[in-house]
């Protein structure tokens, strides 16, 4: 139990090795007014090598092989951020690298891995098949396998970025961190307070993997078959035990949830006033502060933890976040199925400067009279505010516009 | 007409000012493999306060004027960057500002322009009748003009991107930078062509609006009656003869063009290599090395000098780039119009690993015969070869395929 600890010399030594490799990511105040306003400061590990903090663990535990071990090659499973670190950490140092990713990994993830020189296997559906494959080429073929968070050397090197915070931020109250296994977290927690036993430690999981905070709530944990979200990072089923006791339960100060839209909406805020690209697991904390779920003291810092996200997911991230907004929106409505009805409406949408994007025709529809035609359009507009303001001028011409409910998807 | 020259002292007293509200961006070797290859670094001026460089010029115009100047306000005339620009810098220093913007101008720019504290005038459906109302407005009502580029005081503020570059990167051999009115090329060029007289400086220009390339080499420019491109930041109709004769022809080696597909594709580039979102504009010289325009020696910098881009066209753009990679694609396919066509073609993209986003149904097109049916499906590929795998796939169950010109749009 106790192997699993780590202190500060660990830590200053898996600094020297990291360094090496690992950029010290930017820190820097936010750039939205209301986080500006709250002193919230980002720290941009998905800029990091691979994209996320992973290599940094991974590196910290490669380099610490054996000659002998590190002959036999390592082997990882992974779904994304983990494989990346630790193939690139293998193939700087030499060392053969396999990594067993789960047939739904998404492909940019594995191509990526690829492109580090790792031996790709893919093997399962989930996480846990393909981490049971890996535990069994452990096994069969004598690789060293590289856990993905609970081991002392890869808890020491994400501990790295607790003291790149501690450096650039040294007035430090508050630092808000997404969890999925808990290496993350249980680094930089025991790094801050050490240095800052005063500073408050938060932890966010998706609210589909809510284990670690059903844990540190005492809550019955809920047995789940399989878990969707946009937040593939932290989707750990089952939290560790071990990680809670040694770290989660002493040195966090609360845990809290977020839901996928929230983490979208993150998301976009990021793309919209950072200019920057984060993955749904890697915005979980802000998507906390964001929505004022944590009792936060300035200056804080939300580590902004990857940026592996997946160009069609992006799509359908900002699809989310510009209708939440009201930039984007389905207007449907029943009009006669005469020639000039779809020319009275388009001339409507050109008076109010929206934008169409797209026309959907419905004839058969039960809500539909006989000789009546459903348009659906899909709308670029200004605010939630244009879009009433569209309905209202569209309704004084008698045209009927189907409940929101319908509308809205 | 020597009145817009600049010498590194005004540059060094810019820094001094500017460096009060604009962050030293961070400047690094590119994550590409094919760009760290050629030792090209980026400095990403997209992370700028506002967005853009053109806080830059703007603090160190404003700052300069007299306090009788500032009391009575100042006025510019922009559809972006600049616009942002000077609103901040005057909200910095308590000058009232006037912005004048065509009313195409994105809502996204109005509304960060607004946040800023300046007044917007929404005039006109291009910059030049936006510019020629600035001027009227600066007649009638006395408020100082912002000119975006032809005068010393913003040319040495974006001069002092030149001198970060130097700092960050001293054995640089040659910078590529984006050319809109010439004020950002002009500094950069002067200061490390003043530090360092070998380096090489190239510009790039939007194909749509070439002027300054035009002049370059002596062709005889082309009249433009409206520009239409992504690159809206640098879409300047007539090339600034006094920019040219004073900084371009000077201090300029070459200038190149690029498509607008050339920057989608660096746009999409920046996304998933660099996790960083750039405009049009701002990708202009990376969509020029990554496309091999330029003899470039390395190590080299290319300024990525903006980030406001509308979300809707990024997606576009994401669109635009997967296609470009097989990552999305349209299949037109011709069968006949009985129950159980479409399961059949389903099965066999399931069985390719493809995932269908779109399907849409067409029954009139004259190509068809008689109980046939044309059915267009939009996936999600891995590859240039998965598409045409997916193809002789359907083509053996003796499935007509629309030709390629058809197919992809």
């Amino acid at each position: 139990m106790s192997s699993l600890l780590i202190d500060m010399k660990a830590v200053e030594e898996a600094k020297s090795i990291v360094s090496k490799v690992a950029k010290k990511t930017p820190l820097s105040l936010a750039m939205g007014k209301s986080l500006r306003d709250q002193d919230v400061h980002l720290k941009f590990e998905n800029f990091q090598v691979t994209g996320s903090f992973k290599i940094r663990g991974a590196m910290n535990k490669i380099s610490a092989l054996t000659d002998e071990e590190k002959s036999k090659g390592v082997i990882a499973a992974s779904a994304g951020n983990h494989a990346q670190g630790v193939a690139k950490s293998a193939q700087i140092m030499g060392v053969e690298s396999h990594i067993v990713m789960p047939m739904t990994a998404p492909l940019i993830k594995v191509s990526a891995t690829k492109s580090y020189g790792a031996h790709v296997h893919l093997y399962g559906r989930y996480f846990d098949e393909a981490f049971q494959k890996a535990k069994e080429l452990e096994q069969e073929k004598g690789f060293v396998f590289v856990h993905p968070y609970q081991d002392p050397k890869v808890i020491a090197g994400q501990a790295t970025i607790g003291s790149e915070i501690f450096e650039d931020l040294p007035d430090i109250k508050s630092v808000v961190v997404p969890i999925g296994g808990g290496g993350l977290i249980s680094g930089i927690a025991y790094v801050l307070k050490t240095l800052k036993p005063d500073i408050k430690v938060y932890g966010v999981v998706s609210e589909e993997a809510p284990g670690m905070a059903n844990l540190k709530h005492n809550k019955k944990p809920k047995e789940v078959e399989m878990i969707t979200t946009i937040a593939d990072g932290i989707a750990v089923k089952n939290p560790s035990k071990e990680m809670f006791d040694n770290y989660i339960s002493k040195y966090v100060d609360d845990i809290v949830t977020v839901s996928d839209e929230e983490m979208a909406q993150a998301i976009v805020y990021c793309m919209e006033n950072e200019k920057a690209i984060v993955e749904g697991s890697g915005a979980a904390g802000l998507a906390a502060v964001l929505n004022g779920k944590l009792p936060l003291q300035g200056p804080s810092c939300v580590l902004l933890c990857g940026g592996n996200i997946d160009l069609n997911t992006v799509n359908s991230v900002i699809d989310t976040g510009l209708r939440k907004q009201g930039r984007l929106s389905r207007i449907s409505t029943i009009v006669g199925d005469l020639p000039g009805a779809l020319a009275n409406l388009t001339k409507e949408f050109a008076m109010a400067r929206a934008n169409v994007l797209d026309v959907i025709h419905d004839r058969v529809s039960p809500e539909l009279n006989v000789r009546e035609t459903r348009i659906d359009f899909l709308l670029e507009t200004m605010s939630l505010e244009h879009i009433e303001e569209i309905k209202n001028r569209l309704r004084g011409r008698g045209v009927r516009i189907v409940t929101e409910q319908l509308a809205e998807d």
